[in-house]
């Protein structure tokens, strides 16, 4: 890999950390700032959604993207909270799509305070992070921002489509990936470089890295419903299977299986019951096929791609910005939830 | 009232089918731009939700505020038709929370194409409604969109915290209802004013215009609730009421009635199914206590309100749009559904 120097964990571990902290007080002094004079309520369940241990991924694409390009300031810390106040409204009306009763080991916002509160709750988060990235990042900024989140509803389309299809096509399957996940995490990094008032090569750099990352980090949380352990991912293992998800190391072993492999899992695909009782099996097939090995050298290609794509960047004494994005990639790779 | 001339109600129908034409036009014109390379099943419920026979009141008090202060170009009605995206989102939106079967008599979106379809079509709409507004009438007016959207939220939540609750105030009532209904219509207006370019009083007096506008029209929503006739409403007479809300003609009435009527209005606030088998004797009391008459009032001088604060703008001969703003404003006391 184009890896300039080794990746140094311990520092990105503490980047993380602190951004996280950083992060969490903008989120904090925006809710007291925009919630003075609305119900109590409201402010309880943003704080029981928007605080329970997320990775903070998102914004610290943002400030690294903006950072890289030149510029770090406290209304950055903003911009980069609207990126959590989406992703977090997103997962709350997932969970009332798929009526989950657990989000990171706590019970979802939907089981503990309802289907209204929840729905609500998503909106607010919603139309916040608009309000935000216009006011900080401006009308270009919004507008990218907001073809990412149309983008992951029509992602979320094209996957309800396919479920249950075992035709699908790998270019299929790129496609509701690249708007389910790589939109926004693209966006994310394009829009801290536009925040930082960055040329249109530092851009589409920042945006190309932000694309690849979102491809690899999609590929790899569906490997993780396979080989993923529940109690660092949180989800039960198999979930996607059973849900008719049909996903890169299945769509690899479906276009290589010998007959017999073959008819057996075309069997499988018209019962979710079945697919679960035999999801040994099924796994046991990908693995002989090389299934989980292909789609993981894929991911791997997607951060290579990633991390080249920041070399338009040099390498500065006093600003750790771009082996903390190249770390961030790698990260993606080795995470187990 | 201080009405300058009478209202033609002809001329406000023939202005309200027209603009409605080409708001519908707008809408067609804009999904068949944004959706071009989407899944068609999100075009479809888009569709579904979108031309169902609303009567597009926020799209028209955007071009008429523009209008009276001087604007109308195409662009126009784009700005328009985001109101109405808006508007249909937290419809679709609102459909989940209840668990709707019906909307304007035909299946919701919820129960036709499902929990999954409702909600992602509503984020859609909502994305999209805040990228066209930011495009064509800029940050200032996307900031007052979203402090109307997020004030829908808190003013839900607030309905929430009161619902069951005969200690409401009229205060708490009217706040209620300025979040959830007010802001959004008083945008709508505000919203027009800025894209034509008014001076400050224009756009005050435009804002005040919709915000006395939006009172009136939930004041008269919750009288329908009781006094409306459901073919025409397309609602379920006394469903609010069996829900626990307690509006306008109840609180007046509340706040006068005689002992025993007290004690027994009290006693059905325990349980819904009492409250839907004593609706009638319910709604009886409230009469017999000018309840109905005391909020229409309340109404009525609110659309007062309303007409007032168009009197800074001159009637010009070749523009009708003061007219047709007094004509609204009449209407929505006038109206059945």
């Amino acid at each position: 890999m184009s890896v300039n120097k080794p990746v140094v964990t311990e520092d990105l571990k503490i980047f993380a950390k602190q951004t996280s902290d950083e992060v969490e007080n903008a989120m904090r002094s925006d809710l007291d700032q925009t919630l003075q004079a609305t119900d109590p309520l409201l402010r309880e369940v943003l704080t029981h959604s928007l605080f329970n241990g997320g990775k903070r991924v998102r914004p610290m694409l943002v400030i690294l993207a903006s950072r890289i390009c030149g510029k770090n300031d406290q209304a950055l810390l903003r911009l980069a909270a609207a990126f959590e106040y989406l992703h977090v409204a997103t997962l709350i009306h997932d969970d009332v799509i798929d009526g989950a009763a657990e989000r990171r080991g706590r019970p979802s916002l939907v089981q503990s305070h309802g289907i209204a509160a929840a729905i609500l709750t998503g909106d607010w988060l919603h139309a916040r992070s608009m309000q935000l990235i216009s006011e900080i990042a401006g009308e270009h900024a919004l507008n990218i921002f907001c073809r990412a989140t149309t983008g992951m509803v029509d992602g979320e389309y094209l996957q309800i489509r396919h479920t249950g299809n075992i035709a699908i096509t790998e270019e299929q399957y790129f496609s509701i990936i690249e708007r389910k996940t790589g939109g926004l995490i693209a966006s994310a990094c394009e829009i801290g470089a536009i925040y930082s008032s960055a040329s249109e090569p530092q851009r589409r750099a920042l945006a190309s890295y932000g694309n690849n990352l979102g491809i690899a980090f999609q590929v790899i949380d569906d490997l993780l419903d396979y080989l993923g352990d529940q109690k660092s991912t949180g989800k039960k293992i198999g979930q996607d299977l059973v849900e008719g998800k049909i996903t890169l190391p299945l769509i690899r072993t479906l276009a290589k299986a010998a007959p017999e492999d073959l008819s057996l899992l075309q069997n499988l695909f018209d019962d979710p019951a079945k697919r679960e009782a035999h999801f040994p099996e099924i796994k046991n097939i990908i693995t002989q096929n090389g299934g989980f090995d292909s789609a993981l050298a894929t991911a791997v290609k997607s951060v290579r791609n990633a991390v080249d794509a920041l070399t338009i960047f040099d390498e500065k004494p006093m600003d750790s910005s771009r082996a903390m994005l190249e770390g961030l990639a790698h990260y993606v790779i080795s995470r187990k939830k």
